[in-house]
Parts: C-alpha cells; sequence; structure tokens
C-alpha cells in the first residue's frame, strides 16, 4: 500500500505562509489548541449520548447524515438515495453492501473536495480520529472503509467515549419547543455522563402560519404546554410557557431562522385578528408574512424577559429544488442562500429593546456582504448586539478570514460570538473548532506582524475567543447543571 | 532611446510575493504554461480568420475595437470619435495620421492604466508579440507606432499565423441566430486551417419584445428558418430550427445576456398570448418582461433537448450614457454592472431542468458578492451548474483570486468553467490566458504553502483548469470536425 | 510605572509582513510621510481655529465629539451621558471629575478597541501628539489623563498650534447654506494665519421637504439670499445664490448626503407643484422623496454652471435607534450604513451631465459591494466621476486594501479621490492620513512585487495620490485665497 499516497496532517496548516507571521500564529495556537470545546449551537441528536449507541459504520456516520458531504456528491452526479439520504428510519441502518458502495462513491470521488473545507474537516477526522494514514481515492476505499469500522465497533468510539475525548465542555442542541427535553433531563441527571449538554428553543415552524403544518404545530402547542392555543393571547403564553420549560432545562439561548429578519410589529389588535384568521385558515400570505415578522419582535420582548439569548439565522431559500423536497425532505443539500438585510429590517426590533439590559442578540449570516455594511455597524453601537462567526457555507478558511477583516475594524473581537459548529457532523466538531483557533492566530499573528497590536494583547484575545466571547454570547457563564 | 524607460515581462509576475509560495506556483505554471488555449466564450469574428487579411495599424488592432481601452481614455477626457470608435465601415481604414493620433493619446496616458489588467494584457502583447522593449509614453508613441506598424505589414502577423502562433486549439464566436454561418463553414472546409472555430448561439434580441427591433428580427427568423413565426408555436419552431443549424454547425453553446435571469414560466396560452400582442406591437413592458423571462425557460428546455450548454452573462445596464449611445452605438464603453441575482431567480429553471441528464448552464457575474452567497452554493448541489470564470470588469488578477477564494470552498475546482477571454481584442488572447495559468498557480500555490492541498493534487489540478473545465463545462470533448 | 505595557509606534506598523513588499513599500512611504496634508472634505468647526481657545481637557478633546469613540463605549455598556454627550453647549466645559471619569472609562476598555482604526488612530495622537508612553488601562487612566491636561494647557496645543504642527495646508469644513462664513472671511483675512480653510456647501436640509424643518429652513434660506422663496423659481434662485456666495468664499465643493442617489427629474411644471404643496406642508411621502431625487439633479445642473465640485455620501440610516435620538441628538453613534445603488440611480443625471466640461462628480460608499460593481466602471467611462476614498466605517487598514483591491483593476488611480478624513476628531488629522499614506505604499509595493508595477511608477504614483490627486478631484489647484 506504500505507493498510495499518505494522509497527515502538518502541524502548521491554516497558517498564513509568511514565515514571520507564522511565528507569531504558532505561539498564539500554542495558547488555544488544548482549550476544552464549547459548542453553544449546533445540531447533533442528545439520544445519542443517552442511547450511547456504537455508530453502525463509517457512511451513516461520515456522509449520510451530513449534507456539506452529501451535495457535492450529488453535484457531480451521485444520486442522494445511493447515499443514504431519506431512508425509512424504520427500515434499520444502511445494508454493509450499500454502506460500502456509498464511502467508495466519496472515496472516489476524493479530488472534487480539494480546497473545500469538507475535506478540510474529514482529512483531520480520519487522521485524528480513526488514524487513517491513506489518501481516499478508489484503491483505498475499502480499506479505509475496514479501518473505521472496526475502530467504531469498540467501545472508544462510542458517542460519550469520543465526547470525553473531543474535550466537549458545553454542547447545545437544537430543539423543537414542544420536545419535552427527556434527554437532556436524562443526562443532567446521570452521575456517569459529566459534559453540559443543553437544549436551545427553536420556535421557526410555530411562528408561520404560512407553514402547512402551523395549524397542527399550534394545536400540539396546546397540549404540551397545557394553556388553550385558541385565541391570540393563548398562543403567546403557551410559547412563554415553553420558553420557560427550556429554561429550566438549561437553554441559554433561542434560535430563529426565516427568510428575513423584518420585525415590524402590529398592534396587538391586529395580531390577535391574523392569529384568527390564521387558525381558521383564512390568513392571506401577505397577512402570514406580517405575523411571522410581527412574531420575531414578540421573541425579542420574551428574551427581554426570560433572558434567553436570541440568534437570528437567516436568508435562505430551502429546498430549491422541488423534486428533491419531494423525494429526501428538508435539510438535504438543496438550501440556497439569498441576499440578507439587517439594519432597517432589525429597527424596529432594536429601537424598542437594542438597549434592554441583559438582552443578548447573535446576528448570523451566509451573506457576507452584510458584516462590515451592517452587522459590525449594528454591534458597534447596540450593547445587546453580537456577530455571529461565519456559518455554513462560509464556515471556511477564507472566509472566517474576510469575516474578521470585515467586522473586526468595526467592533474589535469582543462584540464577536466565539465560534459556533452548527453541525450534525458530530465528528467534525473538533476538527472545525481547532480550525477556528487556528484561523484566529493567524489572523492576530498578522495585525501582531504589522504592529497593529502587540502579543501579549493578541494571546489574550485569542484565549478570549475561544474561552469568553462564547460564554459571554450565549449566557454560559451561569451556574452549571 | 536608451534614457527611456525599458518594457519587459519578469518571468514571475503575478505570482505572490511570499519566496515559499512563489517557488510552489513556478512549479505549478511550468506545468501549464505551453498548454494549447481552449477559448470556449468570445468575440473575435471569423471573417478575420476566412480572410485572412492584414490588420492595417495598431490603432485599428489594439485601440478602436477595445472598449477596455477606449473607456478609460474617455475618461481622461478624450473623445471616442478621436479613437477611431463609431467609424462609418464604409469608409475605409482609418487614415494613418488618425490612427498614429490616436496611438499617441494612448501612449502619452499610459499612466492611467497603471494598475489595470488592460495594461497587463497590452505590454504583454507589446513585449511577446511585436518585440516592443520601450515604455510607452508621448516620446516613445511614434517609435512604438512604427515598430508595431511593419510587423504588421508582415504575413507573420496575419490572423491565420497569429492563430497558429498563440496556440489556439478552440476559439468560439458569438453569433446572431440568424447568421448562415458561412464563416465557419469554410474554415471548417479549408484544408489548410487546422484551427477548430465553432459558433454560439445568441439570441438575446429574438427573446426581448421590449426592444425596438423585436419585431423586424422574429419576421427575419422566419425567413432564415424557412418556419412561419405568426404564431408562437412557430416563433418556438424557428429558434429550435436555428439552433439545430448552430449544432450542425460546430456550436456547443448558447449564451444569454439579459438585465436579470428570471424564469419564471408562463403558462403555453398565455405565453402565445402575450407573443401575439407583442407581434401587434401591443405588450405592455410588464408583459415583454415576462415573455423574456418566460424564454429564459425555455432555451433551458431547448438545451436540454439539443444538449446546446446554456450560458447567462447578466445584469448590465447597457448603453448607460445615452448620448453616447446615440452618436457611436453599443458596446464602446458605457455599458455599467448593476447587482445580480442568481437564487430566487433561477429556481423555477432549475427546479424543472437542474437535474435533467446533460444539462450544463454556466453562470457568470460581474456582481462578485453572488460568488459565494449564490453561484458557489448552486454549483455544489446542482449536477448541471457550473460556475463560470471572472468575466469584463473582474477578468483581472486580483478580483479572479477573489473569485477562487469565494467560490472554492463551497465548490472546489471541479464545477468551475475554466477561463474564458470573452475578448475581441485577439491579440489579448494569449495574454489573457496566461494571466489566468499564473493566478490559479498562485492560488493552489498558497494552498499547499497551507498544508491544505498536496503539492501532487495542486498540479493535477492547475492542469485539469486549462485542460479538462473547459471542455467539461463547454462539451468541447467531442469529435472535432 | 515601569510594570505597565508601554506605548510606542513602530516604523513598520502597516506595511505588508512579506519582507520583500515592506521594503518597497518603506521606499514609497519615505517619499510622501512629510508632504503636506490636503483636507477637502471634514468636519472641524472652523470657530476653534478663529478662537484659538485651548481645549479643555482630554475628555472634551478626544472622546465626547467623537462618535467613533462613544458608540463603542456605549456597545460596551457604558452610557452616552456618561461620556459628555448631549450636554447643553450653555452648560460650560464639562466638570473636571467628569472628564476624568469618561477618560477612565475609555482606558479600562482599551482591550475593546483591539484591531480598530480608532485605537490604531488615538494611539498615534497619544504618542505622537502628546508624547505619552504608557498604555491605557484602569491603572494607568490617571496618569495619561494628567499628561494631556497639562499639554493642552500650554499654548503649543492650541487649534492654531497644532494646525501648522500637523502641516495642513488645505482645511475644508462643512457649512449649511445660510452660515454666514464670517469664521472662513476671519480667517483668510487674518495675516497671522497661513492655513488655507475653507468652506463646503452642504444643502441636505433645504432639500427634502419630508425633513420637519425644512419650511422653516426654507424661509431662512429667503432671508439670508434675500431671494423670495415662496415659489419653486425663488427658491431655485436662492439656492444658486448661496452657491456663489460658498463659491466667493473660497468653497470648491457642495456635499450630499441623502437615503439614496436616485436623480430621476420631474418636469418644472410637476417640482413647481411638489413645491408648492410641500410649502403648504401638504406634500405626501412619495411626492417629497420625487422632489429629493429631482432636487439631488438640479445640484448637478448648478454645479454645471457654477463650478463646485459635486460630492456624495449617501446609504445612511440615520438615527436608527430612536431612543438615543431623541435624548442625544443626530450624529451620535446609531448611525448605521444600508445597501447603496447607483448605476440605476445616477443614469438621469450622468446621462444629462456626465461628461458636461469641468463637471466633477466624487462618489462616496459605506457599502463596499459598489467599489467593483458599480463605481469603478463609473469612472472608468464618464469624465465627471471619480472614485472617493472609504469612509467613516470602512477608513480602516483592511477596508482601505479592498478598495484600492476593488477599484484599481478597474480604472487604475488617476480616477480616485485621493484621500479624505471626513471627521470632527481634530487631533486625528494627522494619524489619518499618515495611515492611507501607509496603506497606499503597501498596496502600490504588492503590485511592484508582482512585476505588475515598475517602482518609479509606483513612487510616482504615491505621491500624486497625496499631492495631486485631492486637488484635481476638489478643484483645489485654483488660486489660494
Amino acid at each position: 500500500m506504500s505507493a498510495h499516497p499518505q494522509l497527515s496532517l502538518h502541524p502548521d496548516r491554516l497558517f498564513p505562509a509568511d514565515p514571520g507571521i507564522r511565528d507569531v500564529a504558532r505561539r498564539l495556537y500554542q495558547a488555544v489548541r488544548e482549550l476544552p470545546i464549547v459548542s453553544p449551537h449546533g445540531h447533533v441528536p442528545p439520544q445519542w449520548l443517552t442511547a450511547n449507541t456504537a455508530f453502525t459504520d463509517p457512511t451513516s456516520l461520515l456522509i449520510t447524515p451530513d449534507h456539506y458531504v452529501t451535495r457535492m456528491l450529488h453535484a457531480g452526479g451521485v444520486g442522494l438515495d445511493r447515499l443514504g439520504v431519506g431512508r425509512d428510519p424504520e427500515a434499520g441502518p444502511l445494508p454493509e453492501q450499500e454502506a460500502r458502495v456509498a464511502w467508495r462513491l466519496l472515496c472516489e470521488r476524493w479530488a472534487d473536495y480539494r480546497g473545500t473545507p469538507v475535506r478540510y474537516w474529514l482529512e483531520d477526522e480520519l487522521v485524528d480520529i480513526f488514524g487513517v494514514t491513506l489518501r481516499p481515492s478508489a484503491q483505498t476505499a475499502d480499506t479505509i472503509y475496514d479501518q473505521i469500522a472496526a475502530a467504531l465497533a469498540t467501545d472508544e468510539f462510542r458517542p460519550r467515549a469520543l465526547f470525553d475525548r473531543f474535550g466537549i465542555e458545553v454542547l447545545a442542541t437544537t430543539d423543537d419547543p414542544c420536545d419535552d427535553l427527556a434527554a437532556h433531563r436524562q443526562l443532567r441527571d446521570d452521575p456517569t455522563f459529566t459534559g453540559r449538554v443543553i437544549p436551545t428553543f427553536r420556535p421557526d415552524r410555530y411562528l408561520e402560519p404560512a407553514i402547512a403544518t402551523w395549524n397542527d404545530d399550534v394545536d400540539r402547542l396546546a397540549t404540551v404546554a397545557a394553556i388553550d392555543t385558541g385565541d391570540y393571547d393563548g398562543y403567546l403564553a403557551a410559547l412563554e410557557a415553553r420558553r420557560r420549560y427550556f429554561v429550566e432545562h438549561g437553554a441559554t439561548s433561542a434560535d430563529h431562522s426565516h427568510a428575513d429578519v423584518q420585525t415590524e410589529p402590529l398592534s396587538p389588535t391586529e395580531a390577535a385578528r391574523i392569529f384568527g384568521a390564521a387558525r381558521a385558515g383564512q390568513a392571506s400570505p401577505a397577512e402570514c408574512v406580517a405575523f411571522r415578522r410581527h412574531m420575531l419582535g414578540e421573541m425579542a420582548r420574551m428574551s427581554c424577559e426570560d433572558g434567553l439569548v436570541m440568534t437570528l439565522h437567516p436568508a435562505v431559500y430551502r429546498n430549491h429544488h422541488a423534486p428533491t423536497y419531494t423525494r429526501f425532505g428538508a435539510d438535504v443539500g438543496s438550501d440556497i442562500p439569498i441576499a440578507a438585510e439587517f439594519t432597517r429590517a432589525l429597527q424596529p426590533l432594536l429601537s424598542r429593546y437594542g438597549t434592554h439590559p441583559g438582552f443578548h442578540l447573535v446576528l448570523f449570516t451566509i451573506d457576507e456582504d452584510v458584516y462590515s455594511r451592517e452587522l459590525a455597524p449594528l454591534a458597534g453601537f447596540y450593547p445587546s448586539v453580537y456577530v455571529g462567526a461565519p456559518w455554513w457555507f462560509i464556515d471556511a478558511p477564507e472566509a472566517i478570514r474576510r469575516y474578521r477583516s470585515a467586522v473586526t475594524e468595526t467592533v474589535g473581537f469582543s462584540r464577536t460570538s466565539g465560534f459556533i459548529d452548527d453541525t450534525r457532523a458530530f465528528c467534525s466538531i473538533p476538527a472545525r473548532h481547532d480550525m477556528a483557533r487556528r484561523l484566529d492566530s493567524g489572523y492576530l499573528a498578522g495585525l501582531v506582524a504589522e504592529h497593529r497590536l502587540a502579543e501579549d494583547e493578541a494571546l489574550e484575545t485569542a484565549v478570549a475567543l475561544v474561552r469568553q466571547n462564547p460564554r459571554t454570547a450565549f449566557k454560559l457563564d451561569g451556574p452549571i447543571r
């Protein structure tokens, strides 16, 4: 096998090439590389940690659930059905032969991922977690598959063991408001599990009457909250109750992702009227949009009251390819970003709540244009606003550099959220956080090399970005459990 | 003349300054510098190659037809009339004295072009094609003029000789759907000409009823296609026939440039109704726009059927300065970009045709914002979509770097189109392709230096970007002739 | 005090880290570092120079009037009232104790400014103007306060002495059209003051009938101009008269800042009708907007007639946080940028006046997207258009690099405005101009290192950007006084 190109991780990877900058970057990185991981926003199912069942195979762990990976194979002509996407969960684990074929497809197309963070993370995982030393290819696919599969069969690769090995101190999940959070309770009450796994309140579907399931969801909300949602006041009270329930179960934030972040308020009378019409299935599309924008403002009001950090992840055209959605469902790779606008959209919300003591609003974007134009200027004035780290398509080395370059000059570092991985790819968590630490070290080293920042200050900043910034922005400094 | 600054081309030009990166860039560039040129989209008149007439003078070759050059002189206060722009073609060649004065104007204003790719290309052409060794200036203008004029009078500088010397393997022209493609046929049938010159179907004016000439054009379409275009079905059939005619003459792509790329379809009945109204001169502006957007979708449908690659070059405000258009006509430098939007605009088209086997859609933009936000995410999911190379104003060193930086992290390299020169400046073709090769070598070298890509993979990628990517995106791998 | 980190200015600050580029940058910078300052647009009150009163304290000089500084303290949780903002001018100077507390707040939060140009400028000022050698912190705040306060009490730190020490050759202020310009006249007629201080015509409030004070302002305009503004013709005549008055007092430019730069003209009849309605308090919001857009075109027409350079600073959401505006007034840090659009918006204006001999239109933006997409292409065709230097939030090192990178490839250097400081922070003027010179030297050095520009040309360009470009764009080469 020695003829095959090897896979290894260079200790200087992602550091700027200039030797002077690189020297400083190495020193800064040394101070942060071993710090525990704080992951204040992500999509790992908490049930993986409660059940602690071994992962079945490389494909089900590293390919199928990760639309970052599957979408590029799809672009290369591989049907999602060949990757295990959209399988009926009742059908049991992916048959070994199918899993192996999918794995081969990935390895054969390894060249397609050149220059992407997906490849960077996967290489990091293959080497660091599984000890793989061969570059993936058609020739090496089976060998690598077998090596990972063998590892996954051992106790050292069960979810909890990996959680400990990854050095995760806090892991936030993303949860439906009607979720009973039993898994979170179970983890909290389990003396053998010492990590902190907290839920996140994600109410999007309950705030958009235009979604087909809205009426059913609002009915369910009534049941779960034990508050009648037949009228607008009850609906608000039920949402408030579920938020409190999440707070009691350790949640520190509520996450929102709509097509835009407009927040024009309605009068209570008008809001109640549209709510009634929507419950009767008679709200117009324009009324549904107006109601959703109004409710985003209400979420801010509730955040001022119950303390949940408000985070926004807007401006994505969901399920862009209709046939794919019909066949495979949501979150399989056909979401495409659209232009974002925050300044005008958030003005009503910020004029009311922007200086409310303790209110935190973390703004994420995939549309890079708004970093220097809108997000940094907003966070540079409002004590409530934080600029969120690059997310999704722009959670990538050069995009992260552009982000620091675009926001630092207007807000420095203290008003940025710290890194979030936002991932459902559990094994990529260490690689993603390490990537962010390397890039921030490199960025700070550049400031030092240009004599814009003293090295002692750069070091303090590098540590703060890992330790303090996410704790501050996401209010994680409260008592643990 | 030795007191004058010299002109020369440094072998390391455009490579990153960092010595470590530059070393790698040199190695990568060595592997691609001599590869033949594939030019899948451009504006060279094929008649230059059939007639093979000597170019008359430096101005008519290098200034007059190149709005990149003339627009900057215009900005500097030089009227377009002094540069031969807008001359009646019947009036014969530009008088020598006028040509010489125009050349002097360019040389006197050489400093205005500092830092622009126009200057970079011109310097490359002056040195590499014409052997000029003096930096252009008021003092050297006449000497350089004479040197180029003398060269142009020789057989070695006729179009075909240059075509061979430039190492052009494929050259696509841009042609009107009613063109009989006689020049292409003549070149194909000429045993003494071994290059491949293929037409491109460019139907814009036939798809926009708002254009004053539309009715006449649709009449002419009927004549040329020998299909009655009195009704909508005939119009579609005539367009389909002309596309087939282009395919039979070697075309592999159809190019489209409208103000936007919206593709909302009309029902056949509604399309037919608007077509009828437009033919009668009674379609409203809104109907004209709706029809054009519908027809862009129809072009995609036809591409699925006849295999022509669909390329989009949208979002330009044509003829921004009305008096210039009135006096000098189109394409003389007053076209100005506007904001582009692809995600929402293309959703109807892509939901229908985005996964059609064999459909190719190459998306170009001058609005850089959409690279990371829209184009790379689209190409990272749809097997039909390719991200086109930077074009026009952003076919420039730093813009090309921004392009690679913006798209690679989401789609890697395999989903990019490869370089297109899109030029009517024949002599700039080698310089433009060489520039792209140097910049891609530099970009890849940066990935190697940061340990994000192994050098053997970078080398393979550099070669693919020149050789395979344009062939794949533009379907050039079919049988030649 | 030696345990405290020191503050010093590295001679190579802001130069690129690569040693090869840095060497060239040093040489270029040497040629421009001592050149006099030309400041063609800013907000220093001319009364400071006529009165020449000593500045009272560090806070009133360096914090209170500078919303760049106060907004970040506000974001960090410090109320603007604690920084002297919004104080009644009648109430006399800020009490020493309050000034000292505000200064401490700044020094305690010094880390929040890491990586920002605000910090860069302040450090430059502290070291270079006041000789401070301690890094600001809670521990050093009082020492530094005392050191600056002691300096301010001396004659060497009065406004005129600083004006001379800063090497300011031209300083433009920004003035209301009804201002009698007495201060400018006084400075012009004072044989002991040799600087050139010129007014700028800033008519925004007179052009927007939607502003509550518009009718009163137009009344005042009549009084000051001694021309009845009861009808539209009189209103135009009064504006023209005040522009002439400014020209007679040395003004070379008129500055405009509205939400957008649309310039669709109204017929004179329609303009007169809306004017009448607005004077009667009966114009609709849409009519007010249409009138303002029409008037922006009229300002261009007047500029063609009286020669005032037209400068545009659009696309800011003013007073975004309503409670702050109510309590503290305008210009205190809650202005937030919005998306800008120039191509379509300026088409009516440029089609009429874009090639008018002598007309100058300098386009500024905080929305970086338009640099490569719109501003550079416009300036690369229209002889009247100049691309303004980065302004406000993007007057910052990395943003300035992005600006050069975005515009140079389309328009080179000659069509850019040269640096403007646009500041009300008098002491920051030398630091800001020096920053721009360092950055332009670094950018040009990069071109040299990549063999895209010869070093002699880079040197000539570096000098031109400081000396000639602002003189050309702002027509400052006329007779002084």
